[in-house]
């Protein structure tokens, strides 16, 4: 199938283009897409070298590229507006009716938004990622006082990548706690992790998902049996189940919905903004 | 100064929302807003239930709040955009053109952006982050073989935090390996760095900003020391103009800046989009 082309084209780090254009272009199943970012296209000339870029993919028979872009400075923006592609911006559509409503110019400076215009905010990140990997998987520091939510769950079941993206995204601090054989055949939670009990949130998955990603660690044994993984997933269960934990399967979600559902359901402020 | 609410509504998690609008508020200084997230709104009467708070906030005399929407489904959308809101969707604005240019209808349906329906991007979201935590601050796996890149730089140059950034996100598979006192010392690099030279890429720092970032983990001793401090960054930039590592001063850059810049300058291709 013809591929299509499409650019995110941004002055700073094009993640914004990049999010935005591909929430839009996810909703179009049949195309063949091939996505390119063009970051740091901050002046005059950088704009007419991205444009050459874009037009170079226009030849002919070629279907027209799309251009998401996020481009702050409106000399840069006429310019790339110009280009063979179907061109989306966002500052171009939304910048007009914001001005109106807030009756104040914008600033139209560049890297406010994933810049390090905020250095509190970049400390504040930095630090939750380091707070997350001092306490992941039960890890020494347990500095559980500290933490804002703590993940429990069986070994695989989504735990530390989703404290790492609470820590970047958002600067909330996320320990997690691993449930293993001791907690599974007790049934009881240490006492350092009762006396967190409201911080607490469980992570579960489908046992038919669980023996996959763990076969990917470890092909054989007892680890990724499919018996094992049952036994795991049915005792951890029951103590989500007897301390009332909230809990979510994360056998069909990403990591930004698991996210997104523990802050929503814990109402955990979100200490920095992305 | 008044409160503006900004609202980020959103059927699934609200990180293209929060992304996007995010992009544009920083763009007026003299605002003092405030940021509420409202994801999963993915039915007529969760759509009813986020317009009620929405216009509570539009009591008497209070500014109109901010809608920022990401809603794929018509229905749900119709009915956010008459809250008493200033109401800025994406799709509203942008699944128009694309239709046309491409010649085919959208799906319409929830999640397809930050949703599982790709468990291929998942697992190599996972199994890039478990990399990044395997070689860490050169860890004991060093597969540098499977390295994408490899960080290197001082204690507290910013690495760990930008290859997680780079795994969680891109899927890239980043590895960080820390210069310490023998290689400062040496000037030289140790062999099984050296057979990965072209995946080598170096972070350096201001000297001050590293004292006062290094004095939020130990407040006082060599480590921050201003002396020590420049003599590591003097070093390590030997270092990197020896071997001619391409590197960046991530002074005044964010994570996403860092990240972006990696990228952009060592053509690593993504694995897997945002």
């Amino acid at each position: 199938m013809t591929e299509r082309v499409v650019f995110f084209v941004s002055d700073t780090t094009g993640v914004t283009a990049e999010t935005l254009g591909h929430s839009l272009i996810t909703q179009f199943a049949g195309q063949n897409f091939r996505q390119l970012t063009l970051p740091f296209i901050d002046s005059v000339d950088k704009a007419r070298g991205a444009v050459e870029t874009i037009n170079a993919t226009c030849a002919a028979g070629k279907p027209k590229p799309i251009v998401f872009s996020t481009l702050v400075q409106p000399d840069v923006r006429a310019i790339v507006k110009e280009s063979d592609g179907l061109h989306l911006d966002i500052f171009d559509e939304f910048l007009a009716p914001l001005t109106e409503e807030l009756g104040e110019e914008p600033v139209l400076e560049l890297g406010l938004s994933h810049g390090m215009s905020n250095i509190d905010a970049y400390m504040k990140r930095i630090e939750a990622t380091n707070f997350a990997l001092a306490n992941d998987d039960g890890g020494a520091s347990r500095n559980y006082d500290q933490a804002d939510v703590i993940l429990i769950g069986v070994s695989r079941s989504g735990k530390t990548p989703t404290c790492l993206y609470l820590a970047l995204q958002y600067g909330v601090y996320a320990a997690n706690y691993p449930l293993t054989d001791e907690e599974l055949e007790t049934g009881e939670l240490p006492k350092f992790l009762m006396r967190q009990k409201k911080k607490l949130y469980g992570l579960t998955i489908d046992p038919g998902r669980l023996v996959e990603i763990r076969k990917e660690r470890r092909p054989m044994g007892r680890y990724s049996s499919a018996q094992q993984v049952r036994f795991e997933l049915r005792e951890a269960d029951k103590i989500f189940r007897r301390y009332k934990i909230p809990n979510v399967n994360t056998t069909s979600f990403s990591i930004e919905e698991i996210s997104s559902r523990i802050l929503d359901s814990t109402g955990v402020e979100r200490r920095v903004r992305p």
